[in-house]
């Protein structure tokens, strides 16, 4: 099942695809069957609300305007250097546990919503990345029960202002700028893709040039991997979000390097799961009014 | 005002502190005003509030049980580096612009609950900080209006298990372990201490004997400023928590290390806001069943 929150006309709808039509409900209807953050956490309730979605009338995505999936993650637990090959083009050595930073989901934007580089910096990068979400607490999981905590799947776009990444030893300032990391369009449940979202295929476009492509095979760390590891020192909670890494081919590594700019359209596809999609506007000058 | 949220019975109150009693309302209460978390973003609320509680009869704080005063904060950022003895003692350089890494209320613990030794690593130490809480949206704001959007403080024992805040180049995974991270035993509102929190002194003890020690002003990066800094690149929310660094005197930078083990007692004072203390106990053997 594949899922797409939006909102139009200041009215939140929970919506599922089928057949490239979406159906769904407004959450003013009594029949709506609660937000992804709401029915996450409960297998049966998220299957019951996708049947009741698919039951409702087609929507017309006319005048729609794309949600983040998810808005109440406990936690976004970003990997760092999980393609070997991206870790060389970054200059680190490739560690031997998850490197892990995180986003708050305050700085969070949607599908179709625009990434403001900032006024602060012209290095605006992307990441594309596949977004894993906790459906079950894990505490202490093993590599081999792990997936039964991943609820589904979706897209991130890791955007990163390189500048401020690197200003100090930890990079969570460069990761967390208002308006850079893109999430979405849709969450699709863990059944309906392969298991670990292995095999699929990952690719970033700028301006319809291919920048990355990778197999989700090539991660270091493994969903199931993550997951157990990850939860041997804290428990993942329901709606926690695992974004599990960008492979080769950022902007930053280029000669010269490649910074998204006011105009360019970024978009991260993950087969299966849809393609995320924004265009890159510059910060509006009236806001940068202080220092 | 000093507030105070706690649980009896499985019922929370909310309390304030007055002449040393506590005298509060529980949720259950018809005239109970709001969490902290729901007062924290209008001052005039938060205010009336203390009024409406001070005025509430005296509780006594048998079998209470403290929670943390925010449990819903959209960010909890943490300054590392931010003491420029503690920035020597942990072999960086000073950075010239905030190091900052991400905890989660998930983690946290309150005032008098146990901080869990993990079974992974014996590394676990302690780092007593002050908090700022955010009252009011900050966004590009200047350093000199920039306490206007300060709320209040509180105190916070960032615990952490060195072993894995430095098994990769990020320290989020050594600081994220659960029940590690203490935060309370209050919230002090700003009006209640000086500007910034200036002048006060804070002392991380264990089982006793003073391990830290230092001004507010030693800060490289005063509540202001950071406030001001971190407001450039990103919207801080009311909530969110500027945990704001730790001085010099940590259990790592010691020769022998000194790690806090079962059966000690951790506490963090912070003249005019209160003591955090907690005791430490080893993680159950049977949590530790799989990896």
């Amino acid at each position: 099942m594949k899922f797409v929150r939006f909102e139009r006309d200041g009215t939140e709808y929970l919506a599922v695809e089928q057949n490239g039509a979406l159906h769904g409900l407004p959450v003013t209807d009594r029949a709506f069957p609660g937000t992804l953050d709401d029915l996450i956490g409960d297998a049966e309730a998220l299957a019951a609300a996708g049947q009741t979605l698919a039951a409702a009338p087609a929507l017309s995505d006319a005048g729609a305007r794309y949600l983040p999936p998810f808005e109440r993650s406990g936690k976004i637990l970003c990997v760092g250097l999980n393609y070997s090959d991206h870790t060389e083009e970054s200059g680190y050595d490739q560690p031997d546990y998850p490197t892990i930073f995180a986003r708050f989901s305050s700085g969070l934007i949607a599908h179709e919503a625009p990434i403001v580089r900032p006024s602060l910096s012209e290095t605006l990068d992307y990441e594309g990345e596949l977004v894993a979400v906790i459906g079950t607490p894990a505490s202490k999981v093993s590599e081999g029960t792990a997936l039964d905590h991943v609820a589904g799947y979706s897209i991130f776009n890791d955007g990163s202002v390189r500048e401020f990444q690197h200003v100090t030893p930890q990079w969570t300032l460069g990761k967390n700028f208002d308006n850079t990391g893109a999430f979405g369009p849709c969450f699709v449940t863990a059944g309906d893709l392969p298991k670990g979202a292995l095999g699929l295929t990952l690719e970033t476009r700028l301006n319809g040039a291919v920048v990355q492509s990778a197999k989700i095979d090539q991660m270091v760390f493994s969903v199931a991997k993550l997951v157990s590891i990850l939860s041997q020192s804290m428990t993942l909670m329901p709606g926690d979000l695992l974004v599990t890494g960008t492979p080769s081919g950022i902007g930053a590594a280029r000669k010269p390097p490649l910074w998204m700019k006011a105009g360019d359209v970024c978009e991260v596809e993950i087969e299966g799961i849809g393609v995320l999609r924004n265009r890159i506007v510059d910060e509006p000058a009236k806001a940068a009014n202080a220092a």
